[in-house]
């Protein structure tokens, strides 16, 4: 068996060794049914339990309230872009849009195919180095959208931004389960799984019943979320694999004590290698302090080449994954719930090592 | 470790065990990377070479010409059945469709959002249990849709339908590379995945290129073909396990001997269940003799009790799936590529007793 080595990526990203080694035990039979579990019909006995279980285990992590369904969906959070404004915001109305990086971007030049975007608050005069705080909402938003985490940037926001408008909408993808979540305050939540949830392929949808409701019939049935709330999911063939490995990762969430104990573990994990970068006279996180994410971990020394040298020896020491992004450059350490301490651990004593090279 | 069944389920469905266990072992580690298939980024190398061997196996397999494009998208074919027509099918415009059963008329039911549907050639008089000769093709139709293979009533087109109309568009979720086919007559073919190709999640579009150059471009980013095209399916995180087991399919396909082969493989499955039901005096088949499917047979007692109790001591015995839909009622044995020939053998001998045990 090859060594795992420790995987960095922003996503698709490590998933728990216990999750893979369940899932390498049910590829050829899911438990004692004979049949692997990609093999199974998504409306047989066997599949309806795992997709019942992972509804449920959902539910209970976030304490979702009765009035939300949990959804599964495809298209990655690029097709929450467009199925937003195309279901909420009808010509000649306004949302508000938090714009703090690239997804962000994304959100708003869908969204300004359907309706008037405005943006209430950006960080892109400093390169999404940060979260704005001040922020000037409308008064007659229909739905206000932030991105929680910006996965290239190295930004998070440490609390939900305090809004006017009632149907707050929020791109969680590269932070999602990672910390206590009050969905009470949202109308929307929407993640790609690929992150903290498990393969790319399926979307999370955590979406208020009224708007559920509200949404309109003349769009095509896919589009509509009725249709997939109307259908546990499965109006069409869903993605059920994905579904499966959410479900474990769920479960193993659960195991490890909830939301609350994930997200201590992960201030822990970000919160060593950001002191670590504070005490370095070589390398400096590229984010403001406060504004700084428990997930993607953003860091340069201030020299493209040095930068570039650091990266490939990390690669050779069996490190992967962490070259930034390039509108970013340099580093990035991505430390997703299932990234091991240990990771970070050895990344630091690492980042020491090359440090003291460089004299 | 658990004996598995045989699974006629219509999919998802069976897969190959070959393939099963090359997954499995890739699971923790894709070869020597230290990381899992699931846990690459889908901009690594390691997936890039996945991703390549799966288009270039997909072209080489069914000897797609250049002017082509090969795409892994989500959202099923219930998703094509809106984007076809949201692309390429503008008000006024006139596209027809052949309505051969439950999947036809969900695609007629989204294209009608968007232009005018004429319903070219119809078997629903029959409750689908043939595929219509006599079509009556419009003068000025922008493309003629079809779907290839009827999983829930048993058909299939033999040949490819005679339309003047140069951009033929297929749904061939349920037999896309169970026979050799000419995509040069064909301006799009699409295929959910779950049936032939893999795990549900992923779907095969093969479309023309100079259908993906006239698309309009004010529809949303992810709605537009050419936004796949250009991005070679990677405009945003992909489904990568799904495209990765596709890819394990397409090779074992070829090792096969490709579709002709495969081709003459299901030929001799299907016919010998049909031999079966054409000499049995207690089931008969549901579908017109020409209009049979090599993919899914389709079968009655004509007395629903029987069938009952036939499907239960089935599932007793170790077949898993042969459950007929709803709206047809008996059975159906659906024998994707995957399925293996020993399976129909000894579905025929359990039937053989069924039918002695009935006097």
């Amino acid at each position: 068996m090859t060594k795992r080595v420790y995987n960095f990526s922003a996503g698709p990203a490590v998933l728990p060794v216990e999750v893979l080694e369940e899932a390498r035990e049910n590829l050829l039979s899911l438990g004692d049914t004979g049949v692997g579990i990609m093999e199974h019909s998504h409306r047989g006995k066997a599949f309806v339990a795992v997709y019942e279980e992972a509804v449920s285990l959902c539910r209970e992590l976030a304490a979702i309230p009765d009035n939300y369904h949990v959804l599964f969906l495809q298209g990655g959070a690029s097709s929450q872009f467009f199925m937003l404004p195309m279901n909420f915001l009808p010509k000649e109305s306004t949302a508000d849009y938090l714009v703090t990086g690239s997804w962000a971007k994304k959100a708003v030049a869908e969204a300004q195919r359907f309706g008037n975007v405005h943006v209430a608050g950006s960080s892109q005069d400093r390169n999404f180095c940060y979260i704005p705080s001040d922020c000037s909402y409308s008064d007659d938003a229909v739905y206000t959208h932030y991105t929680s985490n910006n996965t290239i940037f190295g930004t998070q926001f440490a609390t939900v931004p305090d809004v006017a408008c009632e149907t707050l909408v929020c791109d969680m993808s590269s932070d999602i389960f990672s910390r206590p979540i009050d969905v009470s305050k949202y109308g929307v939540i929407y993640a790609g799984a690929q992150k903290n949830l498990g393969p790319s392929g399926v979307t999370l949808v955590i979406i208020r019943d009224d708007l559920v409701q509200q949404g309109p019939t003349d769009i095509p049935t896919m589009l509509q979320y009725r249709t997939h709330a109307d259908n546990d999911s499965m109006f069409n063939t869903p993605p059920t694999f994905g579904i499966y490995i959410m479900g474990l990762i769920f479960k193993w969430i659960k195991a490890r004590g909830g939301l609350a104990a994930v997200g201590e573990q992960n201030r822990d994990k970000a919160g060593k290698l950001y002191e670590y970068l504070d005490h370095s006279r070589l390398f400096n996180g590229t984010a403001d302090l406060e504004s700084r994410s428990q997930m993607n971990v953003t860091f340069v020394t201030g020299d493209a080449d040095l930068d570039a040298q650091f990266i490939s020896q990390s690669e050779a020491a069996g490190f992967s994954g962490l070259k930034g992004h390039r509108s970013v450059g340099g580093m990035r350490a991505s430390l997703y719930n299932a990234f091991p301490t240990d990771g970070v651990d050895a990344l630091i004593e690492f980042m020491k090592r090359f440090e003291a090279e460089q004299g």
